[in-house]
């Protein structure tokens, strides 16, 4: 988990590093741009609103939200590219030692209207770190995709492993064991009996370029995970989005929807990170579903369809 | 803050030690009982229903709640009673240090149906630290009780923060100052540029009996503002509860029971202590609103009811 960023062998902080910090960008940027208009065509009303916002101490991003639509209830589209010298908060939460940072990503999440669409995320981040001199001494890639049905359809959950396993398969045979487990250990409300936070798809973190799995690697891998996205959601909102529901199957959605929320605030780095340093609150809690609700213990009837799901995120299994 | 407690001056684990933890449980399930029927009677319509606990590490609890009144959407009056042997977490996050534990308290949060009846919380609890003679090492009562409006009715604010200057005048001039300055500084959602979740009240912590002001001067102090209780709330409830409200008005109450969800699982110790370390999940989260709404970026019209309510918890302000 040490190795350095091959990238960084050669050292000082070059046009190359320049360039692919730059190919990251455009990367991120790209896939707000396609991502966006695929959700927006999928819903056929609603269109995203954009704020650009600038991080006082360095940076900025521009926060894309989508609400109201025919499909989709919430959701937002974010990408953000900030630095900044290495905070005493940073040294000890992130456990990071160097003189400045370099963070960018994109980060997704859509929360639809209808109980029977699954919730989606999505995030894909680069890091670097910077001694004294300017000169890059870490750097490290993240991401993932992960799923969060209220209603388990079997078929539609292999279709989005099968998307993300074939993207893995395509670059490194064990990447998709590898990262489908991550996830499923990452996603996990610890206080809740170790009850996922839903079906799970890829997470991966911590990657460092070597000489086999370079900068562009990741940054290809990255990529094509991003193009996979709309291919592994869209064709499961075609799908469900049209089945009727009740006001019951409304309420579990917005139960479960507790969860994500409890998810979020009490275990996600990303999230207690971003808010414990200054980071922007209401694009970090875009992700926070629209209507939420919390009922005291809470049980599905033993063997009815909520309880399946339930039990499917109690024990992980395999999809593909 | 290292004063030990008068009481074990005389050190070892006596039958007075005793018979103030059994004069402590005495009271908070007294508070228990009176609190409920004053709840019930208020509401006239919805019961308390209760569920008994074991906690398998030592102790355990009495959890009631009410849901669906014609006053109170969510609620519950919780007490417990548990012990242990003092854990790594323990140590790390209380910074305890000793061998044995003893805690006990009620908590009661109270979550009603119409926007212009506030939410309250409160809580009373003692502590007690034991080394590995059984003997008490330490010692402290802490606890509290605040209000949170939705609409700002500021004869109500007064009357609240009266009633319990009323209590801490009797016991100490200097109290009230204090422990509403504890409370300002101590429910606020430090992400959201120091937003109150309400508009205080008092809260107290880590406060060890010394010689002027024993084990008997705090449960007496707890046992005042316990009672205190139904007269602060209760009065306010009957006067705002008969105003009918817009679904608008409901929404902004959701949207506030949004901070509410974020203080309690972002910032309260409490919440994230008992969730960390194997609590009852479902009585520590009971706190959770009913029904909740996020929505990116919402700002109330500047001047509106709304924003008047949102400047008094972004200022906190001398009530009495």
């Amino acid at each position: 988990m040490n190795k350095s960023c091959a990238l960084i062998d050669h050292s000082p902080l070059t046009v190359d590093d320049m360039s692919i910090k730059q190919t990251w960008i455009q990367f991120i940027h790209d896939l707000q741009n396609v991502t966006c208009a695929a959700l927006e065509q999928a819903d056929g009303k609603a269109v995203f609103k954009e704020e650009s916002w600038q991080r006082p101490g360095g940076g900025g991003g521009k926060t894309r939200v989508i609400s109201d639509g025919n499909i989709f209830e919430k959701g937002g589209v974010n990408t953000s590219s900030v630095f900044g010298e290495v905070t005493e908060a940073m040294r000890i939460q992130l456990n990071i030692d160097g003189a400045k940072w370099f963070a960018s990503g994109l980060s997704l999440v859509i929360h639809p209207i209808n109980p029977f669409v699954p919730t989606v995320h999505c995030n894909y981040r680069m890091f670097e770190l910077y001694n004294e001199k300017d000169e890059v001494i870490d750097c490290w890639f993240g991401g993932g995709t992960d799923l969060t049905p209220y209603y388990l359809f079997e078929e539609d959950v292999r279709h989005f492993h099968q998307t993300y396993k074939n993207v893995c398969d395509a670059f490194d045979p064990a990447f998709y064991t590898k990262f489908k487990s991550e996830c499923d250990n990452y996603f996990v409300n610890w206080h809740r009996n170790a009850e996922r936070r839903g079906l799970g798809g890829i997470f991966f973190d911590y990657q460092r370029p070597d000489e086999i799995c370079d900068v562009n690697f990741w940054v290809n891998f990255c990529k094509t995970c991003g193009a996979a996205f709309s291919n592994a959601y869209l064709p499961i909102v075609e799908k469900r989005n049209k089945i009727s529901f009740t006001n019951e199957q409304k309420n579990w959605q917005e139960i479960r929807r507790g969860r994500y929320v409890e998810f979020n605030l009490i275990h996600d780095r990303g999230t207690l990170f971003g808010l414990k340093t200054d980071g922007r609150t209401e694009s970090i809690l875009m992700s926070l579903p629209p209507t939420v609700r919390f009922k005291y213990n809470y049980q599905p009837v033993e063997g009815s369809e909520e309880d399946k799901l339930l039990q499917a995120c109690l024990q992980p299994r395999d999809w593909v």
